[in-house]
C-alpha cells in the first residue's frame, strides 16, 4: 500500500529545463529534520554532508562523513564506524540583534531545494524577526565533484522592511559527535593570512589526521568588503565573527563560505601533506568559479554517461534520478580501500559499515554504469581478505568468512552487538546477524560473478575474482555440518536475509547460495587448470585448492538443498512453515515500519510465519533458473503476504520477480513503494540516512525489472516489459566494453551500439548482432 | 563602576518570609541560557545539576557533574577533568501535538525562580502554543540535600483554552559531552520492573562507573494514572514515551520524575553495589516526601547554623545567601579525596580544577562556619601529597610543589596548556600558570596555619597540616635561586596572581608568601622538637627535616623581598614599575571583563602597567602585619587603577583591604561590584559557570571585611565597621570549637558565646572573656 499522508515535499516545482530534477521540502517541520537533513545529503563519494541548515536547531543531526575514515570509541557497546566530522556548515546569523531561526519569529516563504543535476541545495525563506522586521534570506550549497574536498556556500541576506546591521559568527565547530560518541582528539586550531581558519583533529584509535579549512568573503554591491571581525577559539571551534555589516533596505549583502577536509587517508604526498592541503585550499576559486567546475563534472561524468529517462512518470524520472544522484554522491568511486556504508554517507545509521547491500543491490548498477567503479567496489572486498581469513578462524572454519558488517580493510566482523530494547525483557536486544548472518560469503562470491559476465574482465578475475571465489567456496565446505541421521551435509544456526529468523536450521537461501558458491568455485578451477595454469599457480600454493577441489564436490554432493514441497512452497528454514500464522494488515498498513516491534519482541515473531525481507523470494530472483515460473508464482503467492517489507532492501526484490513473472501491475505497485522509501512522506524513516540499497533497487527494477535486461547463460538478454503508463524507457549500459543506448516504448525496443565493436545479445529472446555504431529496433508484442 | 545595563533578575519577588530568598529571571532569551543556568545550579557538594531546562534548546549548556569523577580523554590539548554526566533533567513535552519550546509560540509569562532557602526551582510559564493554545507549565525541581544522590523533578500541566492531548518523553540522555569531548563508555541499559530506567557508564580512562537511574509517576485528580507508554533504547539514550495523556480544559496533570546518580568512586560497599543502589533508589519516597527531608537539610545543618543577617540593604543579605547557598552547593564535605572546582559543579569551566580560590577565598568561610569541611578540604591537598612532589621532583626541586590546577589525588598538574586565540599570531595562546605559577605551594601552607590558628585542631596537625607546612617549605628553599652579582636568592620566571605578566622574576607576592611558608616551617619545627617530638619522628624520617631546617634559615636569610621604593610602591616584580601605562578607562567601564583582548595579545598587555587582579595587594591582605597602613595605602592608590579585576577574586580583595584601611565608600564599592560578578546584569560572564572563589569573597567581605574578624597574633578580633547603609549584621562563626553570635550595627557590637566555655577574644581591640550562654555588648565609636 502507497500511504497517502501529506508530504512536506514536491516534486513539481522544476518546470522546462529543470522539469524532475528539483525536489522542494515546503515547510520547515522542526520536529522532522531528520527528513531532509538525509535525503538532500550533498555528497561527492570523498565526503557527505547532510543537509542540515546553517543555523541549529535541537532535533537536528548535523554530519559530515569522509569515506574510510573509520575509528573505534573505547567500550563493549561501540564498534568501528564512520565518525561525524567537524562541522564546517554552520553560520549563525544576527539580524538587527535578533538571531535567525525558523522556530522563532514568522516564516512567510520557504523553500528548501535540491537540485539533483547539479547537485546544489538552495534554500530560500522569507522570514520575519519577532521584532517585525522581514528579511529574505538565499542559502545556497555544494559538495564539489570537481575537488573532492571542498564544500561552498553562499548566503545572501536582504532587508524587506528596513535597514539592517548584520552579524554574522562563522566558522568550524568540531564539538559534533556520533550521537555523543566522540571520534577525535583536538589538534592545531589557527588562524592562516588573516582569513584561512583552520582546525586540526585525529580519531583517537585509528589516528587519522583531520584537516580542516574554511575561509568567508563578503560581497555587497558586485565588491568585495571586509567587515570588522574577531576570532574566536574555543574548546573544538574555531570561529570569525564578522560586525555591524549594514545592508539597506531591499539592498543585499552575499557571504561565501568556502570550506575543506583533507585527511591522512587520502592518497598522500610525503610529510609535506598539511601544507600543502592550505596551498591548495587557499589557491581554490570562488563559489561561482567552483561552482561550474562542479556542475560540469556532473553532467559529463554522470548525466551523459549512464542517463535513464522515462517518459510518462514525471515523478519515476525524478526518483531513477534521485537514486543515480545519491549512487554517485556515496561512492567512494577515487578509493578502493573504501566501500559504501548503508545510509551511504548521510547519516549515522549502521556507522558506514558495508553490509552485502552493496553485492547484491549496489554493485549491478555500477556494473553496468560505471564498471570501473564495480570493480574498485570488489577489489576492496578483496583488500578484506586478512579479515575474512581471521573472521573463519576465529570460527574454527577454513576459507574466507566475510564479515556480516565490514569497515576498514583488516577489521574483519564490526557488526555491533546490542539494538533496541526487548519491550518483554526491558534489556537490550542481542544482534545475532554479526554472528551467524553467513550468506555476505557467498552474496560476494555471486556479485564477482556478476561482475565477470557484464564485463567479461579477466584481469580483475586474475588478481582478485577467482580468489574471493574461492576462498568463500573454501569457507563453505567447512561450514557445511554432517548431519548423521539424515546422511547430509546442512548449515544449522544461521540468520537468513529474513532476520527475524534467528538461529535457524538450512536457511534456504543460505543454502542454496553456498552450493551456487562451491558450484562456481569447482567451474572456474576446472577451468583454470585446463585453460590458464599461471594464474591458477599461485593460488594453488596459497589457499591448497587441489585438496578443496575434491572436498568441494563430495560435500556438496551431500549438501541438503530445500526443495518445494507438494504445493511447491519452499520451505524458508527447517521450521518457518510449522509456525504460527497471524493477521498482519495492521503492520502491512502502518505508516512507518517496525511497528511489530512494539507489540512483540524477536522471540516471539521468532515463532510466527512473518518474514522481514525477501529470502526464498530473493534466491528464486538471484539464481532465477534454478525453479520454474510456477514454483516462483506459488512461493510468491505464499511468503509476500507474510513479509512486512521491514527492509529497504525487500520492494525492489518484488518489483523485479514480478516483472520477471509478467505481473506488471504487481511489479508497478511494488515500484511505486519503493521509489517511496526515501522520497515518500514517511518522516522519520530516513533519519538515520537514505536507504543506499534501496536506490540501488530501484536502478534494479528499471533496468532489470522493467528493463529485462539480464545475463542469461553468459550472454547479454534484453526484453523491456515496461509499465502502462510509462511511454519510453531510455537508458545506457556499459557491456564487455561495449557502450549500448536502449530506448523501450510500449510497442518497441530501439538498441544502439555505441561502440567500436560489433556485439552480440539477445532481444526479446532472439540473438542478434548489432555492428558499431548502428542501431536495431525489435518489436515488443 | 557598578554596570547598569537592564537585568533580566528580580530580586525583590520574595515577600515576607520568603523575602531576599528569591532569585527569578523574568525575561526569557534564549541567547543568554547560560546566566540562570549557571547561577540557579542546584546542587548537595555530590553532584550538581546545572539549571538547563526540561526542554532543550540550540544554545544550552546542560551539565551534571558528579564531585571528583575526573576522566582524561586521549590527546595533548585535554586535561583530566570533570564529566559531564548523562543528563535526567530531559523532559519533551507535546501539548496537543506541538513541541513545548519557548522560542515556539508565545510566551504569556515567565518565571524561573531560584528559592535558596529551600534549594527548589520553579519555572512557571503560561504559554501560547502556535496552534493558538495556551497552558500553564509549572516546572519544580530539586537536587537533595538529604539523599545525595537523587533529583527530583516535579511538572504541572494545565490547559487553559481547550482540553489537549499531552505526550511526553522522558529518561535518561548520555549523549551529553563536555563541549563535545566524551567521557564515558556505554554500558548496559534496561528497565526494570516496568517503571525503573537505568543507564550504565563508565569513564574512559579513569574507569569509574556510574549507574543512573529514573522513574515516572503521573498524578490526575490526586489519583495515580498509569498512561499508555512505550521505552525507546536508543544510542546513549533510554527514554519513555507516555502517551495520548487527556487533560480537560483548566485541569492538571503532574509528572514525578525521579533520577538518581550513584558512581563506583562513591565509599562503596562491596560487589553488590549496582544492585544495592536499585534498590535505594527504588525505595525513594515521592517528590514532596524527598523535599520536606531535603528542605529540612538546608534549614538545620546551614540556615540555623550558620545565618548571615543584614538588615538595611535587602540585595546584600539576598547575596550573600546565594554565596552561601553555593559555597554549601558545590562542596564535597562527604569526601576528603575531592575539592572544589573554580566554577564548583555549575559549568564545564575550568575543569573541575582546584585553584588557589580553594585555600585563600573559600576556605575560610568553610574554617569559621563549617570547620570539619575546611579540614577535608585540607586533607585534599595532604592526600594530593604524591602528586606535588612528583611535580616537584619532574622540575628538579625538593618537597611538595603543588600543581597549578588540580584533580583527582595522585594527578599531579592537570593545567591545560592551550587557550584562547592570540589575535596577532592567530595560534592558541600557551598557558604557563600550570609550569611556572607556582604560588600555590605557599598559599596551601597558609591555609593550613590559617585553619589551625582559627581552630586550634591539633590532630590535624599532627596528622596532616606540619606536613604541608614543611613540605612546601623544603619546596621553596630549593626553588629559590643564588644571584652571584647580587648576592641574594631570587625567584625567577614564575606569574604571580596578576596572570598578564609571563615570566617575570621575584614577584612580590610569591616572594614574600615563599618566605612567609618558611619562616612558618622554622616555627613550627623548632616548636615540635621542644614540645611534640613523637609527632615530628615521622616526618623527620620521611623529609629529613634537620637538614632543612638548616638550610630554610640559611636561604631565607639572603632572600631577595622586595620592599617599597621611595614613593612607597612595592614593585609587583622586577620590571613592572619600568613599563608603559596606558589608559585603562575603556576597559575598566566595558560590560563585561576580557575586552583588552580584543585589542592587545598577552605578550602586548605583558608589557604595560596593567594587573590583572590583585597582586601586591592580596599580599598586603594577607600578611596584614608586614607593612604599615600607608604602605598600603600608597600601593593601593598606585595599583588599583591599573588593575582590571577580570579575575573574579579580585574585588573582595580590595574590599577588604579598603575596609581595613577605614575607606567605608570605597570598600562598599568594591563589594557592590563584587556581589554582582554573578547576580549582576552581566548575561555572560557566568556561562561556563558559578564564580566559586568571588562568592568565598562576598562572605570574607562581609565577615573579615565590615565584620571585622581577623586572626591577629594568635587571638581572634573582632571590629565590626559596617557600610553606611547597614543597620545591623549578625552572623555566626566557630572558633576553637566554640560558637559565637555577632551582632553589628552603627553603634556597637554585641557577641554572644554560645558554647560551653569561656572565650578569650579582642572586640574592638580591647581584650575580653565572654562567659559561656553569656553576651557581651560593645559600644564602636
Amino acid at each position: 500500500m502507497v500511504k497517502q499522508s501529506a508530504s512536506i515535499l514536491n516534486y513539481e516545482i522544476g518546470k522546462k529545463e529543470e522539469k524532475n530534477w528539483l525536489i522542494t521540502e515546503t515547510t520547515f517541520l522542526p520536529e522532522y529534520l531528520g527528513k531532509t537533513e538525509a535525503i538532500f545529503t550533498l555528497g561527492n563519494g570523498y565526503m557527505g554532508q547532510r543537509a542540515a541548515s546553517e543555523e541549529k536547531y535541537p532535533n537536528e543531526k548535523r554530519g559530515l562523513f569522509v569515506s574510510g575514515t573509520f575509528n573505534k570509541f573505547p567500550g563493549d557497546q561501540e564498534v568501528s564506524e564512520l565518525p561525524n566530522a567537524a562541522d564546517m556548515l554552520e553560520v549563525d546569523i544576527f539580524l538587527n540583534g535578533k538571531r535567525f531561526q525558523l522556530t522563532d519569529g514568522k516564516i512567510l516563504s520557504y523553500e528548501k531545494t535540491l537540485h539533483l543535476k547539479n547537485a546544489e541545495l538552495i534554500r530560500l525563506v522569507e522570514w520575519e524577526s519577532p521584532d517585525g522586521n522581514r528579511y529574505q534570506l538565499e542559502f545556497r550549497r555544494f559538495v564539489s565533484l570537481a575537488n573532492k574536498h571542498l564544500l561552498a556556500q553562499r548566503i545572501t541576506i536582504t532587508p524587506l522592511t528596513n535597514s539592517a546591521v548584520i552579524n554574522i559568527r562563522s566558522g568550524i565547530n568540531g564539538q559534533v559527535t556520533n550521537s555523543g560518541t566522540q571520534h577525535f582528539k583536538e589538534g592545531e586550531k589557527r588562524l592562516y593570512h588573516q582569513h584561512t581558519l583552520k582546525m586540526e583533529q585525529e580519531t583517537t584509535t585509528s589516528h587519522i589526521e583531520f584537516v580542516h579549512y574554511c575561509r568567508h568573503q563578503f560581497l555587497q554591491h558586485n565588491e568585495v568588503i571586509q567587515p570588522e571581525n574577531i576570532i574566536f577559539m574555543e574548546r573544538r571551534r574555531i570561529f570569525m565573527e564578522y560586525k555591524h555589516i549594514e545592508v539597506l533596505k531591499n539592498e543585499s549583502i552575499t557571504l561565501e563560505k568556502i570550506s575543506g577536509v583533507y585527511t591522512s587517508r587520502d592518497i598522500e604526498n610525503g610529510e609535506a601533506w598539511k601544507e600543502e592541503t592550505l596551498e591548495a585550499f587557499e589557491q581554490a576559486g570562488d563559489y561561482q568559479t567552483l561552482f561550474t567546475e562542479h556542475k560540469n563534472a556532473w553532467e559529463v561524468e554522470v548525466w551523459e554517461k549512464f542517463p535513464i529517462v522515462i517518459e510518462g512518470n514525471d515523478f519515476h524520472q525524478l526518483a531513477i534520478r534521485f537514486a543515480i544522484y545519491h549512487l554517485i554522491g556515496m561512492t567512494p568511486a577515487h578509493d578502493n580501500r573504501m566501500s559504501i556504508g548503508a545510509k551511504g554517507l548521510s547519516g549515522e545509521g549502521y556507522k558506514g559499515h558495508a553490509f552485502w547491500d552493496n553485492e547484491i543491490f549496489i554493485v549491478p548498477f555500477f556494473i553496468l554504469s560505471q564498471p570501473e567503479v564495480a570493480r574498485k567496489l570488489l577489489e576492496y572486498r578483496w583488500l578484506t581478505l586478512d579479515g575474512a581469513i581471521k573472521k573463519a578462524k576465529e570460527n574454527n572454519y577454513d576459507g574466507a568468512m566475510f564479515p556480516w558488517e565490514s569497515a576498514w580493510l583488516d577489521e574483519g566482523e564490526v557488526t555491533p552487538v546490542y539494538g533496541a530494547a526487548d519491550i518483554v525483557t526491558g534489556e537490550s536486544t542481542i544482534i545475532w546477524s554479526g554472528f551467524i548472518e553467513q550468506h555476505i560469503s557467498a552474496d560476494i562470491a555471486y556479485a564477482t560473478w556478476q561482475y565477470y559476465q557484464y564485463t567479461g574482465d579477466d584481469d580483475f578475475m586474475n588478481r582478485y575474482g577467482y580468489e574471493l571465489i574461492f576462498s568463500t567456496a573454501i569457507f563453505w565446505q567447512s561450514r557445511l555440518e554432517w548431519n548423521e541421521q539424515k546422511q547430509r551435509y546442512e548449515i544449522n544456526d544461521v540468520v537468513g536475509p529474513d532476520e527475524y529468523k534467528e538461529h535457524v536450521n538450512n536457511n534456504a537461501f543460505t543454502n542454496h547460495m553456498a552450493n551456487w558458491n562451491i558450484q562456481k568455485a569447482i567451474e572456474y578451477y576446472d577451468r583454470l587448470v585446463k585453460n590458464n595454469p599461471a594464474v591458477l599457480q599461485p593460488l594453488e600454493e596459497k589457499w591448497n585448492l587441489a585438496h578443496y577441489r575434491k572436498l568441494w564436490e563430495e560435500k556438496s554432493a551431500k549438501l541438503y538443498l530445500p526443495q518445494p514441497n507438494e504445493q511447491g512452497i519452499i520451505p524458508q528454514d527447517d521450521t518457518y512453515l510449522q509456525k504460527e500464522i497471524i493477521d498482519l494488515t495492521e503492520y502491512k498498513n502502518a505508516e512507518e515500519v517496525g511497528t511489530l516491534f512494539l507489540k512483540y519482541n524477536l522471540e516471539q515473531v521468532n515463532d510466527m510465519q512473518i518474514t522481514k525481507q525477501a529470502d526464498v523470494l530473493i534466491l528464486l530472483y538471484l539464481l532465477e533458473d534454478l525453479y520454474s515460473n510456477d514454483i516462483k508464482r506459488a512461493n510468491w503467492d505464499y511468503y509476500e503476504p507474510k513479509t512486512l517489507h521491514d527492509s529497504s532492501l525487500s520492494r525492489s526484490t518484488h518489483c523485479i520477480l514480478a516483472a520477471d513473472l509478467g505481473e506488471k501491475e504487481i511489479a508497478y505497485q511494488m515500484f511505486e513503494e519503493a521509489i517511496r522509501i526515501d522520497l515518500g512522506p514517511a518522516l522519520k524513516s530516513s533519519d538515520a540516512g537514505i536507504h543506499a540499497a534501496s536506490l540501488g533497487g530501484i536502478w534494479q527494477s528499471i533496468v532489470f525489472g522493467f528493463g529485462g535486461v539480464r545475463m542469461v547463460d553468459g550472454s547479454l538478454r534484453i526484453r523491456p516489459n515496461i509499465p502502462e503508463s510509462w511511454e519510453k524507457l531510455s537508458f545506457k549500459i556499459f557491456w564487455k566494453g561495449s557502450e549500448l543506448s536502449i530506448v523501450a516504448t510500449q510497442k518497441d525496443v530501439k538498441i544502439r551500439n555505441e561502440s567500436n565493436k560489433a556485439v552480440s545479445l539477445f532481444v526479446t529472446e532472439n540473438e542478434v548482432v548489432i555492428e558499431p555504431k548502428l542501431e536495431t529496433t525489435f518489436s515488443l508484442v
